[in-house]
């Protein structure tokens, strides 16, 4: 595949997120190494600014320790009720915001892109995209979050993309 | 009224902002004076992350200066174009999150809550808005833009609102 020649061959530093207040997933790839992925969680119990206050602090902490040279999101999308629709929003401005302030330029993919990228399907299933995730990057186990994984997703479809720089 | 006696009463400093990335009004008010008022504006051109970051960190630094002890907003509304009212939501993320950092408690209020605390009617024209915003602040001149006066009466109602504990 030309998708993996370039996977290979790309060496630097990337971050790739699913944007959510409740569960934000976070993922640092490098070429075809994952070095570290997380999911932020915050209580539903918390004040919607405090959970946001702590997502984008938690955000700057991994920037700050990882130094990413970009950063890889997903698209906005329509699917769910708007209330929720603009709460993700919400979160995802913080997000845009700490990766302004470290001067990191965003790569946006579809999810439809993002399962192109790992499976060559773009309607595969969330248990095919995990499959191709974890043979991709020879992980043995699955990550425990769903947005842990979609955020890993999105950093290797970056990556395989014709706009990979990393 | 007994708005004007709670609007005389308090002594507190607060901050209304109407949330925008293209504009975004801001206003400082204590009691019933008009401290501060101006409109973040950034240019279409510049990436939309970039806006964010101005906004956020013009936001901070007029916190900082000001040190309001709570914020007003309005309300998100739906009656624009779902991919605006996201982008927007993005810029409302920013301001909370920057008074998430301030620790200022937020208070939203909806735009005919806003033209009941300053015209006494619901649904009031712009103009019949602007010119008891005026009156009640003892203006000679109007803010220049409608974003920077919706960011001053959003912090009248709040003053002026039951939940005003300015």
């Amino acid at each position: 595949m030309m998708r993996s020649k370039k996977f290979i061959q790309t060496q630097n530093r990337g971050i790739g997120i699913d944007p959510g207040f409740g569960r934000c997933g976070v993922a640092i790839l490098e070429a075809n190494k994952l070095l570290f992925s997380t999911c932020l969680v915050t209580d539903s119990k918390m004040k919607h600014e405090d959970r946001l206050l702590f997502l984008g602090e938690e955000l700057g902490k991994i920037i700050k320790k990882w130094r990413p040279k970009s950063i890889a999101t997903e698209k906005l999308f329509f699917n769910v009720n708007i209330r929720t629709a603009l709460k993700v929003a919400e979160a995802r401005g913080v997000i845009l915001y700490e990766s302004a302030k470290a001067d990191l330029p965003v790569y946006e993919y579809s999810p439809q892109a993002i399962k192109i990228a790992v499976t060559g399907y773009g309607k595969a299933s969330k248990s095919q995209v995990e499959t191709m995730v974890m043979r991709l990057l020879g992980l043995k186990t699955s990550p425990m979050h769903d947005d842990e994984m979609d955020a890993i997703a999105v950093g290797i479809t970056h990556i395989a993309s014709a706009r990979g720089i990393w």
